[in-house]
């Protein structure tokens, strides 16, 4: 990284938008290059959002110098292609720091600089946001612009087409800035993906007056016989489409395409369309990770990244890496079970690689359905498959399945239907940060009627949690931690848990730890070492957050006075929130001293897994630190 | 209604699909206008969705005849419009029981009916179940029809863009009625509804072809005057858009606009469309409210209304139903705080009227939006007007709001923006039934970090809690009951409450009741009664859920072993758990009995407020009950 800076002429003396305004085109073209090795440079050491921000290096720097950003509002959607952004904006010496704990974000934080305008991490959020500013800079009679970017990708999200609908009937003056590298994080759906790529050419324009007549010749006749009507109305229709068409018919000027790797050209589009006093919508084509090979050919593998070598592109290996992640594990445990139960169906919101659904989509396409970045519509489209006797599997990152709660509640859970929910990426996930931890679900899910939620100690008892649900009627949730577990041997035939059982994994006589989920073990650990302090601690696995084991819970409170319960979930609402319901419930809290640790009331930032889950008191340390405490030590 | 049925002489003998597909199209006009009038007399007498229902008679009779139900699935959209649907469906001679406690549903319910194939209330669901069952279907090998009938209101929602966008996309075999009244609740917004209503005619084909020789002639050149490109594509391009352009853009078939009062003909277009093997999107034009002038006329207030006089439209008056109720005192309320500070601006997703904003928006036009049924959308845009210095106050219904709770989290409060929630509907709801109570709000707020959550006891603490949110800098949700207060009466100038306080409301000696909102007056009442029993019951109002009174409920909790904490809410994660993980964490529960009373976790089904609080036991008999028995009486 030192050498990357050190070779940095142009960036090195970029501190603010203005900086950037001031330099020629020539200069212009080595900045992007110095863009492109200090982010390389970073990510290669450190990890984090590669082929996205690649993509953006020249649209970053046209928007910067066509725009007047001291006063202009630029929103990125979904945050993960603003590195060059930070660069740009006096960032370059704390880069280093990026994704680590007290260091940069990895995405667009207001309280990190004056010109990230709007915090973001998920998708889909732009249009609306600057539509936000648009209405108030005319409240109050202000006329900078509000320019929003956002990939091809979110725009199927229906926050996005919200927005757009909502930005183009009050027509204010603003900019959306579509960058389209036909990708989300992996290949895009969706009729709208094929519409976008169906680029305007010249053949295309000369074939439109034939295929007019011909639509002249069809004026619908009701009455007549509609369906050929239909055929002849949409075969003729069909080819008139244009990207622009369906931006206009939301009241959107459309431009474009145009080459997001040309600069020039860019800029004076930018500029040109400044002009124009209602939205506009620029259609820009960009590749994800220009300009570094090993990006350019495997985007997916490139979005998010760990440690890589740069010369090569491959990752570096670390020690004790050898175990499978979660995400694998729920893969192939998911692949296992569908050859055998044919009405198991996966659906993944635009992540096969990171939910673990790719190789079920390579084996049983015809069960597979990505639907793209619409976390909603995965749930109740996987509603009413289940009420035709199918059971989905919605495999949907603990943090973005919080989009689709209300669906969760009005179509899978108060219709009791057989819809299974996996969310990876439960707890704490380290480097993304604040907008990405799955520290909500226990709380969003365990309130709502009907719904069995489990989280699981290990690989084999993810399995366990699988099977369990798909043989459970109604719905199921399972949350599991982003990473490895702890090696433990998968069943190739799991056995079923039965519901609202959990299991001792060690007895005591002084207290008990009650928890689950990635705690258990931390917990086990924590037991261990203060029995070497003459503290015999009994831990419990719950399993469930809902149903709770309750009767096994009010046995353990009935011998223990001292009862720690520890999750990786906000305490507010939480698992340790729901045995405190259990025990005043049954009256049985009195000479009880009972103490939850987790997640507090605050955002937690970033950080990796380790230091964060040390921060907030939940590994084996900060256990056996709250139990010593408790007992008086 | 007794009369009304028995002046049916068709509707009578209709007891499932099959028989309507038995009838003459003499017959069917006869049926049409037996069921207006049986629709008619039970929601004057009892209230019910109205316009909604008499504007798709015809289009339900149509649907009936020219699909096969037996095998056929039919969805509607939200479901406040199948009144008819219910009638041809068995439930004629239940029919009176609409709405009421033990009685059918307002809505489909697949529990109800087996003709009901997926439960609804909120919108926009209707697409993405029906594309679940159509996938089912192929999965299965079977051939038969799948119909979404959805309203150009409903069609707003992001979640119905999903739908449409992956339907388009996998071209499966299905069938979307989009019944286009020009309305949601009230007149629909957004780019969309103008386009939808750019019907397609003969002279705008004629113009066509003249556009697109315009259009051929500025074949886009980069390089050139961008902006007046931009001008002259799209004025030449804007004409060309007629409805199905914009469907066809999603590979829909389009068909339509056809007139959905003309029964014959609609049935004509089902019988042919059945033969195309792809998505369709017939395109229905209805009118909301058809058959009974008072509802064409006054659509928005007949959507859902209370009880009236047939003959002429007028609401009946009830003895006691002169208070306001909590909506018109926040509306007025709000109006009169924007008056004195600009910077408010108040927010709805389609319910002027039903969120009590109406005046607001006819007193600040410039600082009220509708943004239609877009709850994410709302929330977002909301956050990007707070970055600017404003204070939006967003009025949506409690249920709906769950639609949002993903943007609450990412958008508002992680970036601890000054938004300001207004929950209409908190608690239970009444006749809407299971969709609409709402009572997770407690539980899917008060988890987020940053918010402040509030419950008003009567009409005058909501004003002043109003008050309190604008003052705070940071996000604040109040939420508030269906239906009238008490009579409290609201002052001009309301004072802020200190955040996170609440109030003594009587002392007592031998038990303490803690709760707020709705609760707080059938507490004292319990109370009163009580002392009469000789149990002296203090009450506290704490009238945050978030932050708690911490050190006031402390106190409490030294004086009184007795402890009951009474909620409108669910009890898993609500209030009473608030309070459970406060005195549990500073060790405040030894030697107390504390009981929790609140919605159980199950969903509730319809009835009236009055008779669902006394079913789940927190009215005042309810609340006395518990303490008694709490109390060993």
């Amino acid at each position: 990284m030192t050498d990357v800076l050190m070779n940095t002429t142009i960036l090195s003396r970029i501190s603010k938008p203005g900086d950037v305004k001031a330099l020629s085109m020539a200069e212009m073209a080595t900045l992007a290059q110095e863009l492109r090795d200090v982010i390389i440079s970073q990510v290669a050491g450190h990890g984090g959002h590669l082929a996205p921000s690649l993509g953006v290096v020249e649209l970053t720097l046209a928007l910067f110098k066509a725009f007047d950003l001291e006063e202009d509002k630029l929103i990125w959607d979904v945050g993960h292609q603003a590195y060059a952004h930070k660069l740009l904006t006096g960032r370059l010496d704390t880069f280093h720091t990026l994704r680590q704990k007290g260091g940069l974000s990895g995405f667009p934080r207001i309280c990190e600089n004056p010109y990230d305008h709007f915090g973001v991490g998920h998708s889909s959020t732009s249009i609306s946001a600057a539509l936000g500013m648009a209405v108030a800079r005319d409240l109050k009679g202000e006329d900078h612009e509000v320019i929003a970017v956002i990939g091809d990708g979110s725009l199927t999200a229906g926050l996005a087409f919200e927005g757009l609908n909502q930005a183009g009937d009050l027509g204010r003056k603003m900019v959306v800035v579509l960058n389209d590298n036909e990708m989300s994080i992996s290949k895009n759906v969706g009729a709208l993906s094929q519409f976008l790529s169906r680029k305007m050419t010249t053949p295309f324009l000369q074939r439109l007056k034939g295929d007019v007549e011909g639509l002249l010749g069809s004026i619908p006749k009701i009455g007549d016989d509609l369906a050929g009507y239909a055929k002849r109305y949409g075969d003729s229709v069909k080819s008139f489409f244009t990207p622009g068409i369906l931006f206009e018919a939301f009241h959107f000027t459309y431009v474009g395409p145009i080459d997001g790797h040309n600069t020039a050209q860019m800029v004076k589009v930018f500029e040109e369309i400044r002009q124009i006093d209602k939205p506009v919508l620029v259609h820009v084509m960009t590749k994800k990770g220009k300009g570094y090979e090993p990006a350019e050919t495997d985007p997916t593998f490139f979005h998010g990244v760990g440690e890589f070598v740069p010369e090569t592109g491959l990752a570096r290996k670390f020690s004790g890496l050898g175990l499978p992640s979660y995400t694998s594990i729920f893969g192939s445990t998911l692949c296992a079970l569908a050859e055998r139960d044919k009405t198991i169906v996966a659906i993944t919101a635009a992540m096969p690689e990171g939910t673990g659904t790719e190789c079920f989509r390579k084996n049983y396409p015809e069960r597979f359905v990505d639907v793209g970045i619409c976390e909603q519509h995965a749930v109740t489209f996987a509603a009413g498959l289940a009420t035709q006797g199918y059971k989905p599997a919605v495999a949907i990152y603990s943090t973005f399945l919080q989009r689709a709660y209300d669906q969760i509640v009005h179509d899978v859970c108060l219709q009791n239907l057989n819809v299974n929910f996996f969310l990876d990426r439960g707890g704490l996930v380290g480097e993304d940060g604040a907008t990405h931890h799955g520290v909500f679900d226990f709380t969003y899910l365990r309130h709502i009627p009907n719904i069995v939620v489990m989280a699981p100690k290990d690989e084999a008892e993810l399995a366990r949690m699988m099977v369990t649900a798909f043989a459970h009627e109604g719905p199921c949730a399972v949350r599991y931690p982003r990473g490895t577990g702890v090696g433990a041997k998968v069943s190739r035939n799991p056995a079923k848990i039965p519901i609202g059982t959990g299991e001792l994994m060690r007895d005591g006589s002084h207290a008990v730890i009650i928890t689950l989920g990635s705690r258990v073990y931390p917990a086990v650990e924590a037991a261990m070492e203060l029995e070497a302090e003459g503290l015999e601690v009994a831990v419990f696995n719950s399993r469930f957050v809902k149903p709770l084991p309750r009767e096994q819970i009010l046995e353990l409170a009935a011998r223990f006075d001292t009862i720690l319960l520890v999750e990786e979930n906000a305490l507010a609402g939480g698992f340790g929130s729901a045995v405190l319901e259990l025990l005043a419930g049954e009256d049985a809290l009195s000479g009880r001293r009972v103490q939850r640790i987790g997640v507090p009331d605050e955002f937690v930032e970033h950080g990796t897994q380790k230091e964060l889950r040390a921060m907030i008191g939940i590994d084996t340390a900060g256990i056996k630190r709250t139990l010593l405490a408790m007992c008086g030590k």
